[in-house]
């Protein structure tokens, strides 16, 4: 099936300027696609140190797993991706098929194989045509370039209809430091890895234990903000290396994060993996309209996030979206779900700005005109106060359509 | 919208013979839908006890809160339930309105306030126009008769698309009683309490303390185990009322609920709300197949009961089984995103009592084509074992198809 570029999605893939240290290639190798890119390599100079998060699947791929031991090491020189199918759910064939190209790898780029990572994604359940992979791998150490990086996006999308990428700059100490990612996903997505793969990749010299502690912080405030339906990847696997070529001061291994030696980066990163991951969310399967929640007024800051979740996740209220029907009623519900306390009496919502109920009640005279006009727009904004104390969060996701329906009823045939 | 019946429904509505001291009327007093009932009052006699579960959610409706307050005396002379218009996230004003239809109904029955019960469902946040409703029971307790069971379940409906009704006999000593239930639910159907109203009536003598753990005990193994779309209404709300004309022996109100004399009552019940709950799931909003799942090898039966739900919540798989589709790999991912423990390298799956994979990969000579054909019914079986323990449990649920997109973009217009 041939899916429709979607309506959210961003007029241009970003322009990436190249990152010292970083270079990438992508080829088509046939593990599941016809006449598409499917295999990408990116390598990462010697001294390169790196951070991660993985899904907290308890029946998370073989890629994952070999990530998971590999990261506490902290040194990356290459990341081999392959699309069309997740190696996940593979047994002991998966992990051999893991063990092959990862070693195949490092003898070509001469590292170790601790240091090469590895992500799959597509079809679960299915062995990897490793065979393939390694062949691809083959050619692809020739042709390494530093430009590679919307091919590369390319290369690791599914049922994504659009390629992911973003860029920021940043100054540590007085230089200029360049952060770059890409991302794919659109379908299984959830918070607790939201996307299923997302690269980022800097010249700053961040030791890897720093490198950690941004990445979770950021992370918290990006892609663990978005959903589509609430369904958690096998594979989800968020990258960050740092190749360390820029000259800029020493960044000490028990720096805090509060340093404002940090502090551009860190705000850099932040916006850098918050605008990958509204590009997933833009990119939800089916999504017709970019749904932003903003929840305040709550017991606290983790109790916002999970009732806008709630929200964010309902069916009921994902498709009332769809229909551009300012059903309130259905937010109610899910805050009521959420099983996250909430005053019923103190409660209010706005709907694109326009107040919609407040102190328990449908506001007197409301007026559903402005409101369903904003309804039928793409961009829906949706605030609520529980009205018990100052927690806020803010949450990402896209509306329920038929178009889900079709793409989830028939994807493997 | 008028809405198909649903290719899942029982053939006919079962024939639910009298219960003595129980007696229904309904009728159409316009709260919202033209041409139809929509108030329903079931009066039983003096020295009923009464039993309840109730939703959890934290915006739980006017009418919730008022039983929640008169359960603990455990006295019922009357249920007055109206479809429509759910009096939830209606403020003071909602609270009035129950306070209203209480007193005119105690006053018409001559019993006190807290002996009579209420629900109320459909739009929420909409004020309850209790004129009507008012107005409306005036004439119903002229009408009372012991035959209305089946016209009382049709009342009660909002997008159910067949009213839902279950009756079975039970001996308490040498002496038969009867135990009759009407439910309502296809939308909002999640644990915690699935079903929106449910109401069960027996000739029976018990207790109100022993009815409350035999409710409690029952629903959890029914009600709580079905799934439509994972949301938690406002509203649910199941009761049970032991009318005490059967002549017995005694039920102390201490009585465990293992002893011999509640047995065939305990058994009966149960079933009887098994059979609502999955009439229930039958009439999930647009399901064309009906799910099973059963769960086996879990830490706890709690955990897989969680499992469970987390595949029969999963818009992925219930997708894929709207496709046809037998893509055993979400179910994988569903086990996974449980958050229980689950041993990746000891998972087996059977669908239609056919092995698909087991010890954590696809069986070798996997014929795809038995387990195709199954997945083209209407009746689907997907048996998880989870391969960490004993733990099991049986959930069920419907599929998720466009016409669930179809009635729930378009309900309330």
């Amino acid at each position: 099936m041939a899916l429709k570029r979607s309506p959210l999605a961003p007029l241009r893939f970003a322009a990436l300027p190249p990152v010292a240290g970083v270079s990438l290639a992508s080829r088509a190798c046939g593990i599941k696609y016809k006449n598409r890119t499917d295999l990408c390599l990116m390598a990462f100079a010697p001294g390169t140190s790196v951070a991660g998060v993985l899904t907290k699947s308890k029946t998370a791929s073989a890629p994952v797993e070999w990530c998971r031991a590999a990261l506490p090491r902290g040194r990356a020189r290459a990341v081999v991706v392959n699309a069309g199918n997740a190696n996940a759910f593979t047994g002991k064939r998966g992990e051999t098929s893991v063990e092959r190209v990862v070693r195949e790898a490092a003898a070509r780029l001469g590292c170790r194989a601790g240091e090469v990572f590895v992500a799959s994604t597509g079809v679960i359940g299915e062995p990897l045509p490793d065979k393939r992979v390694l062949k691809g791998l083959d050619r692809l150490c020739d042709r390494l370039s530093p430009d590679g990086w919307k091919a590369a996006a390319q290369a690791i999308m599914t049922t994504d209809t659009f390629p992911k990428g973003a860029t920021r700059k940043a100054r540590i100490g007085r230089t200029e430091v360049t952060l770059n990612g890409i991302a794919k996903g659109s379908g299984m997505i959830a918070p607790d890895m939201a996307t299923m793969l997302a690269f980022v990749a800097s010249d700053a010299k961040i030791p890897a234990a720093v490198l950690q502690r941004l990445l979770v912080d950021a992370n918290a405030r990006s892609f663990n903000c978005i959903t589509v339906d609430g369904d958690t990847s096998t594979s989800d696997t968020l990258l960050l290396a740092a190749t360390g070529q820029a000259r800029h001061p020493r960044v000490a291994a028990d720096l805090s994060l509060g340093t404002p030696l940090l502090a551009e980066f860190r705000a850099a990163l932040g916006d850098l993996l918050t605008d990958l991951a509204q590009q997933v969310a833009r990119d939800g399967e089916g999504a017709s309209k970019f749904v932003t929640i903003r929840i305040s007024g709550a017991a606290s800051a983790a109790a916002a996030r999970r009732i806008g979740l709630a929200v964010g996740n309902s069916p009921l209220v994902k498709t009332a979206i769809a229909g551009a029907d300012a059903n309130w009623g259905r937010i109610i519900m899910a805050v009521g779900k959420s099983g996250e306390r909430a005053d019923r009496d103190r409660l209010a919502i706005r709907i694109g700005g326009v107040e919609v109920a407040a102190q328990g009640e449908r506001v007197p005279d409301y007026d559903e005109g402005p409101v369903a006009k904003h309804m039928k727009g793409r961009e829906i904004e949706i605030e609520v106060d529980v009205g018990v104390g100052r927690g806020k969060a803010t949450i990402w996701t896209c509306d329920l359509t038929h178009d889900y329906i079709s793409i989830n009823a028939d994807y493997r045939s």
